[in-house]
């Protein structure tokens, strides 16, 4: 894996550019690689993606994202698995790094954690021989504990990294700054990650105080409180050498100003603040 | 202690009554224990504040709230630690059971989390012996991630028992299932709570999905996604037989409601939902 530069995801930008027109900001940027969600490469469809993607020379650091497979039906627990298993063909044929994978919250009406989190065991282990075969690696995302009802009952990268040791070869962690900022574990389990090899992506993004909306008001790096040095010094101690994604949901900011702005601030801040 | 009954936290209902129609109020509604707010209490007065809940038999499970010990300045730190003793002081006056302590977030202009930690331990160590001489324990609440930044650094409620360990005698946890429901690893701390009898109050509320906000959408017992019963389970299994205290801030609902019905509901609730 090439890298210590930053990587664009893609959702990044969703609010100006189609996915081609993304990547081609992105070349015309300088960047070198990016992370494409599966709406956006649908809209444009697989191949033409691919071909925007490859024809540019552009490296894909992820594949946003799979996962969500907590349901309160078991039909609706297997269309997951399947679409997984989709979502794996996509990355693969993206030539992605890893499937990210957020994980998903309480199936509706449950208030029951613990049976949340066995179904993402369960369907972990469901996808991962496709995975293997397919030479995907998933990387299991921590989100952030606001996130336990409706996005992912997986809430520290400790959980995460627990889950890896179950599943084995072919797993690991997207680490993402702005999930596991707050845990006075982190030190401990960014370490724990690298014995194994196990970081497979690190995503950076602010925390801004105030914060508005607990989905999309995400910061620039170096406009909040999360110590972006540190993280990133505890994650390169712990032997990761891959690429350093910028994920910035921001419906009040970002997301309003011109493309190129978002993209030429992300590289500064990369450079600056992170 | 008494209880194993609800016990109103008067932020509950601050937006409809002062303290001393909140106080007749539960009363009325035969509500035997309430958790006074300093500001509450401030705006009319220790003396009547005191006095109020004495005359009417109420228990005070709680005296909210002190800690906030982190600051940028030595002068701000100690501005704290000698606020933190009168509010010792009032708490002991109003024979609350324990005062509860929001320990703070990062001081301005700092992204430095485990220095604001050390702060929080510093600060609790140097107002522990005048809560020991007034024998006023001192509940140290972990706080949801979200508030890392602004409100508290302390996280988990294994975090928090760390710092009793470190502390001794006259130190124990507020737990709010609010703050905790996500945790993973909630049933191990708080049986581990429960073996040094560290347990000094138990808060709940909901987590309603959507949160539309990060401070003031709390929802009503039974409208969200927490487990309650699961959780008190676990807690008086942890050997607590105190007071079970309803602390909703709720700017959008709630507080907008007849203190009355708003008093009925939680009662209702903690009897049917929790």
């Amino acid at each position: 894996m090439p890298g210590a530069g930053p990587s664009i995801n893609l959702a990044t930008v969703r609010e100006q550019w189609t996915l081609i027109e993304a990547v081609e900001a992105c070349v015309r940027h300088g960047i070198l690689a990016v992370d494409p969600w599966r709406d956006q490469v649908a809209k444009v469809g697989l191949d033409h993606a691919v071909r925007a993607i490859k024809d540019n020379g552009l490296h894909v650091s992820g594949y946003c994202r799979g996962g969500l497979f907590t349901a309160d039906t078991a039909a609706g627990r297997q269309a997951a698995i399947d679409d997984n298993k989709r979502a794996i063909d996509e990355a693969a044929a993206l030539g992605a790094d890893c499937l990210v994978l957020v994980v998903g919250g309480l199936p509706k009406g449950s208030r029951d954690l613990g049976a949340a989190r066995q179904m993402v065991a369960d369907g972990l282990a469901a996808i991962l021989p496709h995975a293997r075969s397919c030479g995907v690696p998933l990387a299991i995302e921590p989100l952030h504990p606001m996130y336990a009802g409706e996005r992912a009952c997986v809430n520290t990268l400790g959980q995460a990294l627990d889950l890896c040791d179950a599943l084995g070869e072919g797993t690991g962690v997207a680490i993402d700054a702005y999930h596991v900022w707050w845990d006075p574990d982190l030190a401990r389990q960014i370490a724990r990650a690298g014995t194994d090899n196990r970081i497979l992506a690190y995503h950076i993004c602010d925390w801004l105080v105030p914060t508005r909306d607990l989905l999309l008001d995400r910061g620039m790096m170096g406009d909040g409180v999360i110590d972006l040095p540190r993280i990133r010094g505890w994650v390169e101690q712990a032997g990761y050498q891959g690429w350093t994604e910028v994920e910035i949901f921001s419906a009040t900011d970002w997301w309003k100003r011109p493309g190129d702005e978002v993209i030429r601030t992300c590289i500064e801040r990369f450079a600056t603040a992170s």
